[in-house]
């Protein structure tokens, strides 16, 4: 396969939510008390989100995308500074044209990747309306602004498991095909119940019951791990892909896929390298760890045959990660972007993936699976409902995008753009 | 290669002390303070060391060879329910003859597999006896009790750095070749400094200036990761192999191969499997996110070339743990027996490491490299010194034992057998 060949969906992107979308959606009757922008309290020439009194930016490290490198880091960051492609999903789809990337799904920074942001604070009636307006936004709004080019992702009030069910209910309704939750949530805040605790049943239902995907990313996860005193950014960078070894042994272990067969998890930023040692630990477990009478399995079932049946793994760029494709099953491995965060491959995600694919040997069914297909099955999402396959390749979306300016560009230079624009 | 050709050399067994090491070895003028052993508080019928006021039993699930399954568990146990190769050395080497396995070390257990138990009592004047006891039985005792079947390898004081030293060089010169130290040491008690602090660069310097292997074999280390309310020995078991990706992750970027570039460290018990997905990434941060100014590499290495120089893996059974051995480098990979632990293979050893080294299309010299060489080079202990190849192999170490009683075994008669001997 040649690489404008390929079609690309990106399981894993990240958008940080426009200006304007509380003012879009939060309920009238309680609009003074919707999120609103503010000075930033370290960096007063950029905004962040004032809600119930509690103030939350973003964090350079994730709107890094086309910046060069001397500016990356942890301060935070405002829209005047970022790619416009960050916020404005009219410059996204153009951005995603210039990576040849067909469609993404949207995990939220202001809510947290899963709403814990949201969940953290006092007042939940007030967190609720922030969460569903945001999902009127991400799910409701976006893609159907712009048809194929996303793959609807919500989050949900999880702080409430009746509203959890009901959003759930309501997202599907929408359209949605997936629902972010905690990887890891006896990690947020004070603690909620972890898989195995009965608490979220009522939800894993409503999403079996809905056929809607369940997307475990890593992120707030990486506080279990306790740190030595001083230990820097190289190291937190270095260990987050833990997370997803430690998420999908919790809800494997769980008994999840016990009680709903039907349940599917994508493990979201994780990478795939992780999930062959972990099979082989896991099948050697219930054999050998045979007294412990672990009973988390369907009947009959193998840790192997639920990681195939329910789970999808992603990966951004990992040379070694498609040597073990038939261990873990060619079906469950998708890849992702991450743009716009430091561990995007934005704008050369083709040529990345293409050399590896390559390098690992894999035939032109095998990459129509990683590229897309299998995020496609996997979220039951038609890649080709809106736009033929022939207009959907690397190829062609990128000769629509070759006036795109994909150059390294600075903070002031942006900045510069935006006061133009916006004066 | 035939099955009975392979060599096998583990460089991760377990000894439970036997009764009289301190006895023989600890300081006359302390006796009377000197480890003894007392009846366990939650079983009267097994032993437990008493020391220091401070009571240490043993784990069943570290005994457990040759027991049925049903018996397995984390009840205490004692020498009476033993297989006696679990501590009698004469009979750890006929179990080895009877598993094919030429040589072994042995990590320690009361004192804690780094002496972790040892350095949390408050008199430390007591503690460094203890540790020089158990050195003086496990590598001044054992290997020349049996020579060519014990890799030694000690503990230190490593409450006390200079201490540390002196033993380091006393060890050395007693032909020790490695010393087991915590593999997170910001986890030991209230925590001691990490890699990077400093603290450990004078023991560093004299591994280096003696020629000692720093083995870091996962245990204490899982306590850093914070697990739900309720969480189960399933979810412990599943978990504890992350612990060497955080350890190797902790020296590697703690800059201790910038200031000791010979520092050979070997990953134990960790398995293989984590030691590509790992390098992909570690590859990638250094260039990706070198905007963090990350120095931690020798000039002009690179973290693969790190890796291969200064740092073994090894593992028990892994299936898939062997298809990314051209991405680790061949010479990185050993094999560990585990014995007498529940992870471990023994007696099956050598058919389950046969199995997967074909299964993976392993070639003679790789066999030879996994199963024994690779182990001997990083060790820079001769195997055949004072056994000859020919009768090192699994067939002719098994010649030898066709009498041995290797058998599934209860406690029970275990017990029965104890006491009609030291009746």
């Amino acid at each position: 396969m040649n690489l404008d060949d390929m079609v690309m969906i990106s399981i894993d992107d990240h958008v940080v939510e426009p200006a304007d979308i509380f003012e879009k959606y939060f309920p009238k009757s309680l609009m003074d008390q919707a999120p609103r922008l503010t000075a930033h309290p370290r960096n007063p020439n950029v905004q962040a989100w004032l809600f119930q009194d509690t103030v939350v930016g973003s964090s350079g490290l994730n709107a890094v995308v086309s910046w060069p490198k001397s500016e990356w880091g942890m301060d935070p960051t405002g829209y005047a500074e970022m790619r416009p492609g960050v916020y404005d999903m009219d410059m996204r789809v153009r951005d995603m044209d210039a990576n040849g990337t067909l469609a993404a799904t949207l995990f939220a920074t202001f809510p947290g990747f899963a709403g814990t942001h949201l969940a953290s604070l006092p007042d939940k009636k007030l967190s609720l309306a922030a969460c569903k307006a945001f999902n009127d936004w991400v799910v409701g709004e976006v893609p159907n602004a712009h048809p194929g080019r996303f793959i609807p992702l919500g989050i949900i009030p999880f702080f409430d498991v009746d509203e959890s069910v009901k959003e759930i209910q309501r997202l599907a309704a929408m359209g949605c095909r997936s629902i972010s939750i905690p990887e890891t949530p006896y990690g947020v805040g004070e603690g909620y119940p972890d898989f195995k605790s009965g608490y979220w049943d009522p939800i894993f239902k409503a999403c079996v019951d809905n056929n809607i995907v369940l997307s475990l990313h890593i992120g707030g996860g990486i506080n279990l791990v306790k740190r030595p005193e001083g230990f820097n950014i190289d190291d937190m960078l270095m260990l987050t892909p833990l997370i997803s070894t430690i998420a999908a042994t919790d809800i494997m272990l769980s008994g999840a896929f016990r009680k709903f067969p039907t349940l599917k998890v994508a493990m979201s930023e994780g990478g795939v390298g992780w999930v062959a040692p972990w099979l082989d630990r896991l099948e050697r477990h219930i054999v050998n760890q045979s007294w412990t009478g672990a009973s988390f399995l369907p009947d009959g079932k193998t840790p192997t045959d639920v990681w195939r049946k329910n789970f999808l793994a992603c990966y951004i760029t990992e040379p070694s990660g498609l040597n073990n494709r038939d261990h873990l099953g060619i079906d469950t491995i998708a890849w992702e972007c991450d743009y716009p965060h430091s561990d995007s491959t934005w704008p050369n995600s083709p040529e990345v993936l293409k050399t590896e694919l390559d390098r690992a040997q894999c035939t032109d069914e095998e990459i129509d699976k990683i590229t897309f297909g299998n995020a496609a099955r996997f979220f039951d999402w038609d890649p080709f409902a809106h736009i033929p396959r022939e207009q959907a390749t690397v190829g062609a979306l990128r000769a629509r995008a070759t006036d795109h300016d994909i150059s390294e560009t600075s903070k002031t230079e942006y900045r510069r753009r935006y006061e133009l624009t916006n004066s």
